[in-house]
């Protein structure tokens, strides 16, 4: 069945404000990872209850939570009283149906986006909601699923005693931002290769209906994307022109950088929107081109065999009266017409480039 | 017969001004609710007339008045009088075919909407108009039609001794437009329902003229969703963007909310347009497949048995001097004729993946 | 023929600023009607000579002069002698041709805009262009023809003691626009009316060569109400920006109310547009639909006989060792044949959905 | 051959500010026109060497010198020299695919743009490049061909003691635009005759390639137009929001004349633009519509005479055991049948309205 | 097979700032040469080892170098390091996948531009990445390729005692842009020559397969070449926007040339992508056209041949009872009929321009 790009309504009519997650499940349980690290330290660990945090909020020292999985309404209640998150923050941190967007608050900053993954070989993509909270010296990162995406993120703390350690919250934040947008180049390299192989097929084999199929399914996949990857870029201009003071001057110029990568990843899929709608002409037209071969092929045929059928006709009556049928030359002079007929047709249509 | 999209013009050429129902009548009777809330206090009546009011007028509690059904044209008017409600706007209020608009006067905000509401089954959307005057502790609010839809946030107020009972007269605003908003969430899943199964429709069975009524159904049903819909997202931008006193800074945040709704909202019903005009597409694609799929069965069957019908002509024919015709092999021979042609012929069709 | 939608030019190459009547003439002899009103008195007439309205010039009353019919180009000379008009805007009162817009000059404003009218049955829509001079006390209006058009103004002003009475030259002005924008209204009611048979005709009957002309009609006059249309939206809302000293604060609000007004008309045209195209794709496949359906009975037909045919062929030929003819059941068990064969092909055209 | 919309590369590499002719050479002698008035004289010659204009150059009197023929490198770079124009200018003179821009400078302005010319009966446009230097009391034009475009212009200097031999070289820059803005309306026009031309051709008669092959032309000819036409609204808009000193206040009313025009030019472009891909769905459908036709009358001669054709079929047939041959009536009853099928199909097809 | 697209995601997960070659390596051996010029001296040379640019630094000579070569890691970075160039910058140098933008930092700006190629008679585009930074007195210019691109800047350098040599390295900047920039008129020029023979190959010969995967191909290079040629319009604009000390004031004039250019460029690309989209409509018109044409044929054989045979058949039957079949006139009368019919049927045909 076709995937449905529904917009669920779960939620209308409730309190703004009321906490309960809406989405599909992706993870029952929820795992919280910690890493806290200064220039000198670092110090990684997963715990059990939330209020194990609590021993790193007066520290100078950055600290980044990762919760994963969001099945777990009272923790984000409880971090959200601890860090005096707002009530509507929380609220969309655990709806996984939110648009793109950047809020400033006071104290914090609210980032949500989505993060691409390719599901299998038929190009088939799902999104897992990302949520970054960005206090000072603090970052709370919120996903759906259990998964490697922060790896390369984490391995640079560890090793490098470089700008990931020294640098804030700010920097950290960016380096998450990067990695999420980074990772859509993968999918769009994917997307690269199943359309250009549809081109393939489309300039080289029969057109199918299964071409046709598969063309819709793109064009249905590039909507969806696109819905989902192109606020990304009004996100991070949002992000580069607000004054929060959470955001270092000298952070800028590499969410900067996010922010060419946000307009790449968007100039492609237009591109690709334009060339599936351009196969798509080129399907019909060659659907026609087809047609009108098959067309060619039934009129040389009739147009040659029904006159001399006819012919044949003529001479298989029963007239009393048909002085021809007792004519010696009349069947050898008959077969000369049966064959300069067909010749003289086919001389027409090869100038007519029918065959 | 097709819904027309007809934006009557009842009322051209009457002085500016003039209170006259306009549109169709959804409600003959009128009803007058009024809830009366403080922190502490709440009070709820159903009133007949419009005097009634004068009692809350003064005091400090937030009073919500709720009237349903606009053909009391006078009621509207007396309304105008009490509360100092500019002309144009009570004119606005009585005039069903307004669209979606927010308008700032000195004392009161006018807010103007449409509420979808999915008809039946075969997605056929009606439209009703609410019309908000927020002034200073009060909220008067105009619907066509008696139904349940502020139950929610009528609930909110018996109930929760939260934020709504705490806030003012713009949160309670705030409540009513995040309500109405969030119904069209309801009726997007119900679309993006007609969309999908239509488009299932569409790649595995036969096209045929319904599904392309259904298509030019839900197109035109978009086309008016749309129309009524988009204006929304501007009214919510205009109304944060206000700066009007009557509107406390605490609530911005979410109207911010209520406007990211608008935009998804916005976003969904575009995307269901692309999707469905690429099945317009789809559709003619497979129109042209199936042709294609009847023009190759007959331009088989027709070429192997021309040729063959030809040849029997040939041997019906009544000449006196056909020597084939006393030949003792020549009845068998012919028969290996006929059964080599169609042979050859079917190899040379499915070469071209005709068969 | 199809109507034109020309753009004249006979007057390019000339002067700037030469007063000739550009564009078909509607009326050859120009009425001249004054009105002039203050909150106590009123005054009607139709005036010979234009000196006569030099009596009204220095008074404190509000004096509205129709000018109907564009021919008398002196007498446009004269008005503008008299009050100080800038030579341009004279100018452009009598060229018809002119895309509605605002001008603001230092002691009067210049508004032209057209005026829609329907011309008969066939949806066939005229265009009238009317100007207005706005000065203080004193509104010129420029028709090209003579007709009721501002008779509810008329009787506003000559009734009502209300706000048109009391207020100056540019509520006069605005009720003017009010007037002419409304008129719209009742266009597009026929342009819903014509499309929606339109939609009707082509879901339930048979595709003609007609229906994609009225499509076509639709189409261009579509096209056409929108270039003299649209622009309005934008000439409100410049005169709404204006800070001429002419228009007074408290007419704004009912400017905005046109304002309103012409972007409703402006978004029904633009739905009409969509509807329209989409109505054309919907009449494309409709006839692919039923050339389809022809082809199926064609194949059909041609399917089951030829190969009957070609059987009936064999037994009519006349070789002398064919033993089938002599068999006592060859006759009947071949009309087994005849029945079988198209049978079998009936079922199989039954499944593939042909019948 | 098709026309080339070329933007010729014969420059690409060569250093910024060289002077060398680009473009076709429209005119291989160069002939210089010098037109010098006040309020109270006029005097005009054909002039030979460039020196001559010094004799102009610190008069009070407006000069305006008309340059006919750019292929004479030197006189351009002399009468750099002079005036002391910018080496850019100078070359973007010379270089005759200009883009229209208008430029300013410290003492001079630039303007280029494009007029149109319609070349002959089959709608073919072609394309002059007019450079305006306008300095203090100056105004240079550089034609590329010698016409008499600016004979209105010259015409209403020697007759008029107006306001064009009152004003400065501002005034003198307007009334040149004027005149070849207001050229477009002619081309307009044409344009609006062939269009209507074709769609009475398309809703008439049968479509050929033919009426493909002006579609196409009349598209490609927009395309270019409105290439070549489009920044000249831009390029007014820019002059008039300019703050040169060169520009009196005064003449910016008449610009904005010149910049409604050249919005109505680019208007009625778009819409013929419309118009024109309207034609071109009309005529697909019409050739489906006549593939339909054609595609019903071969269906109702197959299906009508195929059947009979088997029945004479069946008693041509050579058995020796077939009662029917000997009966009496069996002739003329099948004569019955033959009779009856055809009237019943007859029918059938008339109810299906195909005939 | 179709050229992909692609825009590689090699670096996804990397962190930030990680210098390595990303793209094709399209030259093995790096090769550096030094142009070093004043207003009286110039110096040429290639060099071995970065060190050598460390002489040229603190003089007042500008300094242009050009790298041609990406793969050689080290020497980008020792080179970041000497002239204090920014991580992301170099970063940007060495990624092949930029899209075209300025950065403007402290002490040097930043210009990633692609240059176009054309490959071959195919009309297949390739693109170099050309890096520029911008400093006091140094140009540094980044190439993927060695070729002689910079020949004419250099020969300007050499030969002319002008402009170039006494103006900054801001006016060598300029002058290495508009090369670039230029260069795509070439480009432009090529695919104006392949649309152009395309269209016209579409109007007077048979619409092949080839044609259509023709138009698809040019369609997807243009798509391409959009997307990497229209933000150097952008891109440019910054430039002159920009307040950088390192840009002079007199060469903003020179940009705003380019600038003129870049919109050029840009507007053709756009006509042509109109231009191929109207071909692909033009080319599914010919193909139903030439459908039509076979159509008419096959109907017209038909129509006339199949009555023809029908009465062929009645008198070929062997009924006892058929008196014509003794009349002597019958066989010639019948004759009569078989020459009317197709005369009859030919008017007809005829009539209705099938032939």
């Amino acid at each position: 069945m076709t995937k449905s790009l529904s917009v669920p309504s779960e939620k209308s009519g409730l309190p703004p404000g009321s906490l309960i997650h809406v989405g599909d499940t992706l993870e029952s349980v929820t795992r919280i990872s910690v890493v806290d690290y200064s220039k000198e330290t670092i110090e990684e660990q997963k715990i059990q209850t939330i209020e194990e945090i609590l021993n790193y909020k007066d520290s100078d020292t950055v600290t980044w939570v990762i919760i994963e999985g969001l099945t777990n309404v009272e923790l984000v209640e409880r971090l959200g009283t601890i860090f005096g998150i707002h009530q509507l923050v929380l609220e969309d941190i655990l709806n996984t149906h939110q648009r793109p967007k950047f809020e400033e608050y006071d104290d914090h900053l609210y980032i949500v986006l989505k993060r691409l993954m390719l599901e299998d070989e038929q190009f088939s993509v799902s999104y897992e909601q990302i949520s970054l909270v960005v206090l000072n010296n603090f970052v709370l990162v919120f996903k759906e699923k259990k998964d490697d995406l922060f790896q390369p993120v984490l391995k640079r703390i560890r090793t490098s005693k470089g700008r990931l350690r020294k640098l804030g919250s700010d920097y950290l934040a960016y380096a998450i931002l990067d990695t999420i947008v980074d990772q859509n180049f993968i999918l769009i390299d994917s997307l690269d290769d199943a359309i250009t192989s549809l081109e393939d097929d489309l300039l080289t084999t029969e057109p199918t209906q299964d071409t046709l199929n598969t063309i819709q399914k793109l064009k249905r996949e590039i909507i969806s994307i696109r819905r989902h990857v192109s606020p990304i870029r009004e996100l991070v201009s949002e992000i580069i022109r607000s004054e929060s003071e959470l955001i270092n001057e000298k952070t800028l110029i590499y969410l900067r950088d996010v922010y060419d990568h946000a307009i790449r990843v968007v100039a492609s899929i237009e591109s690709y929107r334009d060339i599936l709608s351009g196969l798509l002409d080129i399907y019909i037209s060659s659907v026609s081109n087809k047609m009108n071969e098959v067309m060619k092929v039934l009129t040389v045929f009739a147009s040659i065999f029904i006159p001399l059928t006819f012919l044949t006709g003529i001479y298989g009556m029963n007239f009393e009266h048909m002085p021809e049928l007792k004519w010696k030359w009349a069947y050898p002079g008959l077969w000369i017409v049966f064959i300069t007929i067909p010749i003289v047709l086919l001389i027409y249509f090869k100038r007519k480039k029918w065959l």
